[in-house]
């Protein structure tokens, strides 16, 4: 990987801070975050900014730029990786190590007096806007909104947004017709006395209406902004996509049956004068919901006496929490997500002694297995599939100048997923084709030992991820070892694979409590940079359970396996593990064998019926 | 326990809230909080308002009275208690459980519209009255600040403002002089560009002036103020103190050496106009710290430009951690209580099967046993006896009507410590003296492991305390059970047995990460009401660690019991325990044996050696 050469880019960008042709005054600084205007994790290569100029392309990353310097900050997952794609006229800002300074500290120590720091209100967050807008001004300085992104006006070949064609999802697989999704809604806003309600979220317009798209790689995503009242729903989004059948069909934009649930279809860059003509009709009490992770530029377009922004909105909770449908749908993907991956270790352990199978060539067969099953849409993520020291590269996806050849002496982390029209899937496994070292197993066995401590974890109704987190590092700070990532994230039914707002973590957010029929990951893992890598996922649903007592009726919550792939018994030291892990191993392995092994019988997939017998033998 | 009758005072109180005498418009509802001035926990008797109002006399908790509602809120150690002393009058509002409202939604939710909300400017902190005046502006209603307290003005037979005489400290118990606490305060302030620090925090006014005093029953503090700047000490107490030769020989202020340690000394009521005149001197760079928990009053004497408002102060931080003086002067205490402890449980083993010994009875026979040991000053807070149904009010406090008698068929919980001047303690043991059930053993097996599973973690340099609580709560979690508190507190060095910046708890606040010197409590719990209590508390102190591996040479951090009381092994069902959970047990109270066994030894205490050597032998 060589670093992308930013000597003229960072001159041009420069130059526009200075130039009054698009600010009013020159600005000292130029903050470039990583989101687009949905503050999406995953985004379309139109708003690839921050890639485009410093070179890091992972998921997470802020550029700022001032007249002297240029910084990113990344967090752990991608230190190597950034040290590896920027060139010299960048600082890597370390995040979550402790001498590392925030953006606003950092700005602070560099900048003159009274300094202009520029950035796009449409792609920061009002939450940040505002947290920076303070630090900064309380040093002397001032947060400024540039209306034309600076990035776009030097980016001379910028692609152009999608409008991918749209596809409606029937009650098979949501459970819900989005009617009643809006009708629930309402109920939530007319309990909080809320009037209005802007959803910011991709994958929240796509959930509530049942729609999807594939603006977006591996989001099953489109471009649109919704604003829901009590009687009016307007949906903002390409207009040629209004004129699709499915889509008109599907919302009964011809003969609406209730005028409470008609649906206004509406240019999707007229959200902002849309929401401000919504706004100027409001009564005194009148509210207005909106994330406080929507952008600045559409926030404040309401007035500050009707806001109500929230950290998660209604649709994000209801999304979070699947319904019986949903949690049918993402089993049936995950078993054929198995079948997959139980076929692709099949074929790797024939084909890796011969030496021809790359990181690339391993990836794309695992996608080819994986397209080959019953609604298949394409991957969730790109894959991780890293050999020896790449997979310490926590979010490392092979390039072919970094691409290895698996081999049997190291170990190989493949990191995966695909969207299936009846749920999303996403897994890792780190195997080895040879001897692993006893220093290698140790490792994989208390990375195990961390995965189980979650997975079978039993605690109280209304408790938060983030209290679980030690559970899954425990075994390895006994011995010194940590992990620089969280432990599990919310995962979408057929949506994004990343979703709030639950999740696993040591950082302390704003989680919600877990409740029954939510789906997360468990994925703790060890890396030893330079050497190997180690990661162990499953993806996991929260189900109630009935432990001995029940503690003023409370009631207790654990985990239930959804990811039915054999964990590779060799890389396994079974004396570090308790009687109690390795039941849970061994329990775990004959439902992989009970219910894969079914499904690959039915298949007709023989070879790979045999391999995942073997592998998911007992261990004493 | 019989309630409070409050018909009267709420009627007072109700009168004065609309009265012109002390609020310019009536108020509609009258916020009273626990605090003092100086958001001390424990508080002297004339700042003792809430209890006042509304009988409840537990250390947490904020009552609020509307024109027609009265309402307390407190946390699960005190639900059972509140709900006894309060009468009903008064609506328990439990924090903590998720259907019970905050404040401030509570406020709205009452109060008729355009309301407004009075409370004393001196007693809340700025924190809450900024989060309060948001909450409440936004639904119409308004914060005023009422400077004569409203409960003072129907207190009819208020108790004076203590002014106890001072004792200093010297290098012995120190470690450091006051003088090189304010050089090295002054370096922090320079490092962070802070031109005054204003300390509000009667702990750390005596921790950095190394004074002590007894304004506050518990609390070795005094009141007081500091105003520290560059080149000046200004100190704020009653006058009077000022003329003790103790104190003018300790704050060299007769014959200054240097100008800049010179201290001056004023009245405690001159803070808030010498800060006004302090701030009016200010250049345009100039920030004063404050700790964001300091009181409204004194926060808004400073004008916002020149606010550095933290949520920890340094001295916090520094007082945190201990020194080597100060580490073993808490070790020398610490075995000193552990004989005391030993003397006891020896003397009830005899006395209980008489009947004649009570809760009251054995606190003060405790209380006897310690002030015969060396440097003893007095208790660190009020003790916890409590037999049977009692244990499960978690901060019960033995009353003549509540007494019950020590028996072989209950449980004995007792929470207790002291004030040496070389440190403090607090130490929770919970005993059978007859036959326990095998609920009550299992119960008990299941707080020791979350007690030995804090106690024994490994974690790497940095991590915050909120990420241990977990590990207490685990084995409980496993069978339905749980704990409704945090489990563990900062303990200072003969300063207030409660103090932060860490602490253990599931409750997600801005702790400090542990450093290496710092000491905490351990101290999970079961409690099922109406039967039993059960709680096992140690004092603990940070200590690195090397385990088998150092990733990223971060360092690893562990806890060394400092208490040394023997846990009761009748109590244990062994085979509950992992062989790793024996042998901490074993190793601790070998320890035990050893350690205090020489003490008492020395101290010709024979019985209870007998009793701890007994009371130590190793499990299988």
């Amino acid at each position: 990987m060589s670093p992308k050469i930013t000597v003229e880019l960072l001159r041009k960008l420069r130059q526009v801070m200075k130039g009054s042709k698009y600010v009013a005054e020159p600005i000292q600084a130029y903050i470039i975050p990583s989101g687009d205007a949905h503050q999406s994790e995953y985004i379309a290569p139109c708003d690839c900014r921050r890639e485009f100029i410093c070179g890091f392309n992972g998921s997470a990353g802020t550029a700022i730029v001032t007249e002297q310097h240029a910084a990113m900050w990344t967090d752990g997952r991608y230190f190597l990786q950034a040290s590896q794609q920027m060139d010299n006229n960048w600082t890597l800002m370390k995040m979550g190590l402790k001498e590392t300074l925030s953006q606003e500290d950092w700005l602070i120590s560099v900048l003159p007096e009274n300094s202009k720091v520029g950035v796009d209100p449409w792609i920061i967050a009002a939450d940040q806007w505002k947290t920076l807008a303070k630090a900064l001004s309380s040093a002397g300085h001032s947060l400024v909104a540039v209306q034309q992104n600076l990035i776009d006006a030097i980016w001379e070949d910028r692609p152009a947004r999608p409008s991918t064609q749209l596809s409606a999802l029937g009650l098979k697989y949501t459970g819900l017709r989005w009617q009643d999704k809006v009708m629930q809604l309402r109920a939530k806003m007319a309990e909080r006395k809320i009037s209005w309600f802007v959803v910011t979220a991709l994958d929240e317009v796509a959930w509530l209406f049942n729609l999807r798209g594939s603006d977006i790689e591996y989001n099953p995503v489109f471009f649109a902004y919704a604003i829901i009242g009590m009687n009016s729903i307007r949906l903002f989004l390409d207009e040629k996509r209004t004129a699709d059948p499915v889509v008109r069909d599907h919302l009964v934009l011809t003969e609406p049956s209730k005028a409470e649930l008609h649906v206004e279809c509406l240019p999707y860059q007229r959200v902002h004068d849309e929401l401000q003509a919504v706004c100027s009709t409001l009564g005194p009490k009148d509210k207005v919901w909106i994330c406080d992770k929507a952008s600045c530029a559409l926030t404040q377009a309401i007035p500050k006496m009707h806001r109500a922004p929230i950290p998660y909105t209604p649709l994000c909770l209801a999304k979070a929490v699947k319904n019986p449908t949903e949690i049918q749908g993402m089993r049936m993907a995950h078993i054929k997500d198995a079948v997959a991956l139980c076929e692709l270790f099949t074929w790797l352990e024939k084909e890796i002694p011969k030496g021809t199978v790359t990181e690339i060539s391993a990836a794309d067969r695992a996608e080819e297995l994986r397209s080959q099953q019953k609604d298949f849409v394409g991957l969730s993520f790109p894959t991780i599939s890293s050999v020896g020291p790449n997979g310490a590269i926590i979010h490392y996806r092979p390039l072919p100048e970094t691409n290895r050849t698996l081999s049997l002496t190291e170990l190989y982390l493949i990191d995966s997923g695909a969207q299936y029209r009846d749920g999303t899937t996403d897994v890792t496994r780190t195997m080895h084709f040879g001897t692993p070292t006893d220093y290698e197993k140790e490792c994989f066995t208390y990375v195990l030992k961390g995965h189980i401590a979650v997975s079978a974890a039993v605690f109280p109704n209304g408790t938060k991820g983030h209290l679980l987190d030690s559970f899954a590092r425990a075994a390895l700070w006994d011995s010194g070892l940590d992990y620089l990532h969280g432990t599990g994230h919310g995962v979408g039914c057929f949506l994004n694979v990343h979703e709030g707002p639950c999740g696993i973590s040591y950082k302390t957010f704003a989680d919600e409590p877990l409740e029954a029929g939510m789906i997360l990951s468990d994925e703790p893992g060890y890396y030893e940079d330079g050497s190997f890598g180690i990661r162990l996922e499953n993806v996991v649903l929260v189900v109630p359970t009935k432990p001995k007592y029940n503690y003023r009726n409370r009631g207790s919550l654990t985990f239930e396996p959804i990811t039915l792939v054999p964990i590779q018994l060799k890389m396994i030291r079974s004396e570090l593990l308790t009687q109690k892990e390795r039941d849970w191993l061994n329990d775990y392995h004959r439902k992989c064998q009970e219910i894969i092994g079914a499904e690959l019988e039915r298949q007709g997939r023989k070879e790979a019926l045999d391999w995942l017998i073997r592998e998911t033998q007992p261990i004493m």
